[in-house]
């Protein structure tokens, strides 16, 4: 990788309020085609998030958000504010489970519903509680860019100058509104003049890190090697690895958590071998409704996504496959958790809540 | 799959013997097309090799034999019998060293070399000396397949009625010139009357679960799925497999084993779960003069591989990739080591060595 791409931003509010529209990054065309996706109404989100074209945990709660604010841009025109209302509700349920796993995308949604519902009044309800939802939208998105440079911050703390680092799936800048979450730490990392080498699983079926964690090494002039999923045990086995860095989907009161599939081989292997294994996340994505990892929904998708690869079939037309999107990992193989707010050593309910008090 | 494809034989010697040909299947082209091979020269074997249209241990072994066969059939027609000798060994060293990791390929060169080197007599030495050597691929050829059977048939009284069966990389007719190592298992348990489930890791790079085992669980008819490989561990921790089924490119002399890579992992992940993981492959493929898998040699193979899939790119161009064939497992995980001879529980030197005896 001689030349370094820029990336354009992952999500963007573009046009100012009223008439403003949501652009994303579609990711499901990286790394060939750099495509914006312009979304005018909560619908267009919610198909942009089934289809992936935004993904990442972090970054689906700001696109929820911002959805939500399309949904009652959508309204403002009505007359009759119950039915307004209804509508309104009815979009941001839909869009709060366009995905089951990741804990963001719901609690987006619920901020920027909560500011809807709190600002209906005045002479013109409608347009005012859209503005309280679209403002709550913008501070989410600020509020995760801002989360993304701490948790980098406090993360490179964990990194020594010289040293190798897996990853899995995607945790940057396009799984996020800022710089990431455990890809943050290699950021923070490089720009504290760690020299250190990343090495990204690949992350089958959908090669987020194939295709876009190598990306965004490429942007920041990060040394980095793909490896196929199957290959890390081995790499960890052959002492290769320092540490494990990885992101999450939803992490349990308990410590446990979800994350992309494949994420828990890599935690028994970093068990086995003594390696560290760090989960970087920000407090959103923290659930004290969930008490354990046995209490997270897993999302399972198409077997189209597993019989083809880059578009070609394959496997034999029909096969059946197995899909789970994520896999759920013990508190017990976590060496440390890494929020905005600091490092969590050994989390388990106890630490974990005294953290967010 | 409501149709059950036919597979064409992996391995022929076709057109008697003087003018004969070696057919391979090349694997390379399935699950879409069954393009046979027609090679006539030494070379076109190693390029056949290197290409992994040809792979699996076992067939890996047949192949070199017949290959070597066809270094001596080229030699039939030289008038100088010590240059022919010193041709043939050179055809026979290159294609015993194709690649690097399975013992069986040596071997199979190794035998018909042999059989080659001790026939160079009478009127004629070149061409019974080619007869010798094409007597002993086909004996190896042969052998393969009955111990093929004996696997099967031995493993399958590990296998439960109603089991669910975890497997790697791809282990039937297309890896042997039989019904397989740990596929022949769960041929013979069929066969027996037992109703098994087969999970086949898809296997990147190269994809040999999704494209040649799903095949062959098809042409069979047993009831299977394929998983992406980052997924397996999960639903070994989910209590969704009774057992896992490998091979193995080489045992060393203590039981630690090398098999594609990704079997490594499955194997911890078998051990921290309780489930039991069985090693399936001929004493062809124990290597007594390799003391421990500290001692085998992992094949590297091209970033390309990892970078792209059936000419389709999926990672930023040039992307440094790692990309070992294979990794070691040792034998402290395996919980039995089958081959045609019988079972081996908790396989160590002492119990290999007198299971050799």
């Amino acid at each position: 990788m001689s030349r370094r791409p820029r990336l354009p931003p992952t999500i963007r509010w573009a046009g100012g309020d009223r008439r403003g529209r949501l652009q994303l990054l579609d990711q499901t065309a990286l790394p060939d085609r750099f495509r914006i996706l312009r979304c005018r109404t909560a619908r267009s989100v919610i198909e942009a998030i089934r289809r992936l074209s935004v993904r990442g945990a972090p970054a689906l709660g700001v696109a929820g958000a911002y959805g939500t604010a399309l949904a009652a841009q959508g309204r403002i025109g009505d007359r009759d504010t119950g039915r307004a209302r209804r509508a309104f509700l009815r979009d941001a349920a839909a869009l709060a489970s366009a995905r089951p796993t990741a804990v963001n995308l719901a609690l987006g949604v619920d901020l920027a519903r909560r500011a809807w519902l709190g600002a209906l009044a005045g002479p013109r309800p409608l347009a005012s509680a859209f503005r309280a939802a679209l403002r709550a939208a913008r501070g989410l998105h600020r509020a995760d860019a801002a989360a993304c440079r701490a948790m980098g911050r406090h993360g490179s703390r964990l990194v020594a100058d010289g040293g190798t680092y897996l990853t899995h799936c995607n945790t940057g800048a396009l799984a996020t509104a800022g710089e990431g979450t455990a890809f943050a730490v290699f950021v923070a990392a490089r720009r504290a003049g760690k020299r250190i080498r990343v090495l990204a699983d690949e992350t089958r079926p959908l090669l987020q890190g194939a295709r876009l964690t190598a990306l965004e090494c490429a942007a920041r002039g990060i040394p980095a090697a793909i490896v196929p999923d199957g290959a890390a045990g081995g790499l960890i086995a052959r002492g290769l690895v320092d540490a494990v860095f990885v992101g999450a989907d939803r992490v349990a009161a308990n410590g446990d958590f979800a994350n992309k599939v494949g994420t828990y081989p890599l935690a028994v292997l970093a068990d086995r071998h003594g390696v560290p294994f760090y989960v970087v996340a920000p407090t959103t994505t923290l659930d004290a409704a969930t008490a354990s990892g046995a209490a997270i929904p897993i999302e399972e998708r198409s077997a189209d996504e597993v019989r083809s690869f880059a578009g070609r079939r394959v496997a034999p037309a029909g096969f059946p496959c197995v899909n789970p999107a994520f896999d759920v990992t013990p508190a017990s193989l976590v060496t440390a958790l890494v929020t905005e707010r600091g490092v969590v050593r050994r989390p388990n309910a106890r630490r974990i809540a005294a953290h967010l008090r």
